[in-house]
């Protein structure tokens, strides 16, 4: 959960637009992944380092616009040279720029004159804690750029789809790759919400059986989680609720049904967070009663057995008390009498609290 | 419960339009139904197998619009062959045709060139456990066509309006037939509403008497159920209320009049929801509360008789102990002034407890 | 409380327009009362039976628009006949005249064709209960026609005025006496406001003075009660909203600066009901709160009790054994030291609660 | 606080528009003040007797519109006549003179044909309690009416500015005189707020020094004032913000920017209160909890003493027996023995106490 | 905390547009600084006294429009005159100046003729206290003013831009330098966010470890403190929202692109101050249990121990009376024997103990 509250800038008041690598260096080395493709032309070339993108991106300055789509992937931010190369290349918006070294960004959507810029949040789960890194996108004619913070495997099943020629994405455009990169991006939700729905039922067993501090800490921890994953999915439905409904002449009319799919996920995402949320809301209301009734039960046992004997030892205590002129002591019947007195007493509270339904 | 979070995708990054049949299979096989009727005619075929369906589609393709409607009904959705079929027949959206097999599918209408593709959630409760399916429903000129995961009966008293030829269903296009199975669905709700609501009455009167984990458990999982079904009915109220104003020929104006009226029906659902929600609430505090009061009881009771009985405990303590120079113990009317000193002690710590209003 | 939930539809799926008499039938007779004036006229006829409403319509049907108004007001609901011949005497919708039998309604407002169809909801309290019927309107030109369910005084005072000519009511058309109808029953919350006012003055001085299970039982109650008002309330809102924006030449302009003041008041009556349910949800804060304390309370007097006599006790236990080797039983001065020790201990308990502030 | 939940009508169904004295006289006698003034004029006169309003009227009525404004202020609502003279003077409609004496009135704002009207609520604390009175304006060309209920000092201020001739208002308009009057209503609040934060930090302290039953009064009592000038302060919001914006010829365009100074009190206010609510709400929580958390600290010290007393008093107990066979008595160490024992079981459960956090 | 709930008002009634010193006094000298810059161009004076701004005033009238901007910035509030001077020569509306004055003015942004008037408030923590200062802006065509109540540095790193001339700022106009200075503002939260989350940590761990009266101060503090922030940043978001969209000649196209960026900054401070509020109200919930389930541990540890205990001293207590006639006294085994049944008792207690799971 460290990533969900992420230092965000470096110091107030620094002019927007300047680019500042982020503090930790998620990766060992920064590594580009191109993918030239058309609806008969596959071509895909990892780079042995940055400086080999350069001819890559004077073909495609060359290249005249046609159906092929051309998809850099950049993993790694710390290699600023790389990134002022890209957008001087390509005429990226500075701020744009410097969203992409923004780790903590909120996901969002902004339109430039030739370009669009997406920032997303990808969630995944490694040994238990979940963690999440920023993806951003640029969207240009013909050119779609990734920017991720680690190697992760949110794209490989779109880069796969793409090799195979399998679904739409080899013959239709640069925009369909956009959508399908957040659309594989958007359904990394569904299994940790999968893993968030069992772990509920795990809890609401535990609930029933036997609460205990571990309970709680498991709803707290659950709790802490869905509000950052709840953080993160507003905004991305925003995204691409605005990417659909653009007026942009970078997303056909076809890809815009897509989106609308896509849609429908986010907010399908979004409307399971919300049901999670109040079931374990609802949960920790359970524990405290539960909690309480608890109490009740072991209350009720103390006084039950201490109300009982206290008044018994009592009577006992008086007739072990050593005063020479005591007359019961020395009578025939005293101590069974004193015997049946005691168990009647004993009875008549056992009587009362059966009356008051404690028994 | 449990079919209230389903599995929704295989794995995040399919192609979209991909068909996969869902990984439960709810009925043995796969049954197709056509109802083929008119203002004069009523023709009901249930067919051996899906092969059997071809003969229907081509005369459906021969056939001129006219008065009379085809309602294809069909049980269960593990033949994959058969949706492609029908979508290549009636030219369905293949995006619509992979929400049909995503049973997960939040409630939803869409509209294609030229066809209406409707999801809903249809809930029904067995033996005690509430379940539900997912129908979906095209809706294109003169045609109906139906998907349902398992056998069940909200769509037959429909059937048996229009064998009857009761109501306008028999005068009436598809787009009424089409409103009249939405409104069977939405209608499904009442009685599961008049169940909860007995439920919150028998829950009401058990906080009274005697509330125990048994009602704890039973209010959790009164709020469950409610979440589950408000989380359906939500977007059913946008399905009526999109279809009722959108800007389309397939539906006709004397129809939205009805759609208006099941639109009151989902608000009137909803509306309930929302009054047991609070109430459900309201419960889970009163529950605590009383649970408080009862320990206060408990503890009032416990309080009073130890704190009379300990101190005199203490008192006829003294008196035992086995000191050989104790002169009290040789008085004459050591025994009863002690006897007297404790009633007397008593009397004040009872004189305090009624000042305290504790009796 | 028992019809604030009512059962609402026979069977799901029937078809809409179907009339079939309310389960419950809730007088014994159907009533219908005819009043027939304008400004110089008031004819009042209570009608023998339904039957003889027929030379009404006839005489009705033959007459020419003109400043005189006529109020059917029929009480009961099962006389099927005479609600068939009415929408067929005024070409009623039979959406609108199947809804007149829900009794279970939202409050609604529906344009037809050519009248005005309202459903609304009042409330009275007999016998501490708080008991309600739907009662439905339809404004034609020259004509009001209306449905109750029980016999009641909501509209008695309109009647009055009416027969006494006082204020506007005369010399106003039916879109008048529609609106003096709605306020009347919009009128009826204030009383029941200022009695649940009276019931939370009481329950608040209980909270402070002796709050008890009852106590708790009757925010329970109250909060129930509220929700009940408070789900007929929002829709009524809608219902005056609607009819005094309405493009609709049933309702004049004169009348709808009328309809702006039953608006305010329903605004009234809803920001009344929201202000009771704060301080309702408050108060049941406070209960608990206040019982925690109260325990508080109680567990200090037992623990000051219990932790200065038990170690006492233990104390005079040790000199009451029996050992024939206790050098202290045979000192001259043990049984005073032992007193005075136990004095000691006792004064150093109490020192140390002074200290805790439990004194 | 009686005042916030008054009585509104006297009987449901009464005609609208019927002027009727409200239940309670809230002043001896009516009092009425006029104050004609303009930029070189200021002619202030209380009058004798209502009646003397007369010639005012009549020389109002022949006098030509010109720059002087004429501000008649009527204390106390009981004279029906004097209203009626008025209503008839200045063509006021009835249903806003009705809502002059409907003293339980929502704020709002009317426009009518040639006369605005306003009902706003002015707080004020006399003698620790919150009262409240409703406090209606009607602004005419050149004439601006107000009614209050009690004497009060809210106009005070406006009235000497008006004598002294500082700031606009000598020389504005009577729109002008409208908004000072209405910003006078507003900044009303600022006092009472300012009172309510400092009570605020006042039981912030008591929180967390001696939390008892008067604290948990104090902040019930808190959130009833916070509930009761919240619904009286976004009414007025909303007619601040309506005076502003509607398109009425009598507010002028540099009156307009004045009244978004008031618009933005009036957000200022509501914004305070609602932090205070949320304060008040966090309060109670807190209380609850410190509350638990006391009984947590009283429990521990009972459980420990009695823990460790109450064995070693079964000990000594077993050792006080007087059996005839009971062999450790006779041994000549046994008492040193049985008192080494108690130590141990003593310093044993100290040690698990210990190890459990509780010392 | 002090400064967040602000006296706001001398007297409720004053004229609008009066100024008046605000009652603190938070420097000792009003301090101006002017700032006179352009793209080649950067001329910084601190000014002696505010006397001799006067110059800059006549040489800024005579200046024609250029690329040059000028700003002044004032420290300290209390030199009206300054500030009669500054609003006759720059032509501020009286609303505006007042508003500068009065320190607890709500964020907001407003229009006038030919200049912009902008409240914001700036954040800073000193010594663990959360202060605040009002910061105001008017931006005139090559001219911003701008007022402070204190020195701060939120300004310092805007300022050290134009100094060394990077970024826009140097080449930009006087809508820009209000930009960078609003976003200069928005920016100063982020670290205080980062202290606020760093809080909630430590809160955390000591929620799991040892909660106590100082965790929950902790967890209301932290409360109190958001709903400061927040009550700041809502009215922010509109301020930049306002600043962005607005049609003004005032801020050019190029500008609303950066005004977009700050407005994203803002929205992402509002969302993680809703997600720490969400966590501290979860804390109080996770506080509460926790201490509810710690007691609960307390209460069985008790039980078990006098459950166990008293009974047993009872027996001892029978065996210790005094009584002549008590055969078992006798007995030879009896001493044995009732050892047994003594152990046979606290067995079977253990037992049920187990059986109920408390042990």
């Amino acid at each position: 959960m460290r990533h969900l509250f992420e230092k965000r800038h470096a110091t107030p008041g620094t002019a927007p637009g300047t680019l500042r690598a982020p503090s930790e260096r998620r990766v060992e080395e920064v590594a580009v992944r191109v993918l030239h493709y058309g609806p008969d032309l596959c071509d895909e070339t990892g780079l042995a380092t940055p400086a080999d993108l350069e001819p890559w991106l004077d073909r495609l300055a060359a290249a005249e616009p046609g159906d092929s789509v051309t998809w850099i992937d950049i993993v790694g931010l710390h290699d600023l040279d790389l990134l002022t190369r890209l957008g001087r290349a390509f005429g990226l918006h500075s701020l744009a720029l410097e969203d992409v070294l923004n780790v903590g960004q909120r996901p969002k959507v902004e339109e430039f004159a030739d370009h669009l810029f997406c920032a997303l949040r990808c969630f995944h789960r490694h040994g238990g804690e979940l963690g999440s890194e920023q993806i951003t996108l640029f969207l240009l004619p013909g050119v779609v750029l990734t920017f991720q913070e680690i190697h992760g495997d949110a794209f490989e099943p779109v880069r796969e789809r793409i090799r195979r020629g399998t679904g739409r994405v080899r013959r239709a455009g640069a925009d369909y790759l956009a959508y399908a990169l957040i659309d594989a991006i958007v359904d990394q939700f569904f299994p940790l919400l999968e893993g968030l729905g069992e772990r509920i039922e795990v809890l609401e067993h535990e609930l029933v059986d036997e609460p205990g501090p571990k309970t709680l800490e498991a709803i707290y921890h659950l709790r802490r989680e869905l509000v950052g994953l709840r953080r993160a999915a507003w905004p991305e439905r925003e995204v691409v609720s605005t990417l659909q409904r653009q007026e942009t002449a970078l997303v056909q009319d076809e890809t815009r049904v897509f989106l609308r799919d896509a849609y429908d996920h986010v907010v399908q995402v979004l409307e399971i967070l919300e049901t999670y949320r109040e079931l374990a809301g609802s949960m920790l209301d359970v524990y405290l009663s539960s909690i309480s009734h608890r109490m009740n039960e072991v209350m009720k046992v103390l006084t039950i057995i201490a109300t009982i004997f206290i008044p018994l030892t009592f009577v006992a205590g008086i007739y072990g008390m050593n005063f020479e002129h005591m007359p019961e002591l020395g009578w025939r019947w005293g101590y069974p009498a004193v015997l049946g007195a005691m168990t009647a007493i004993g009875l008549a509270l056992l009587w009362y609290f059966r009356r008051r339904g404690w028994l």
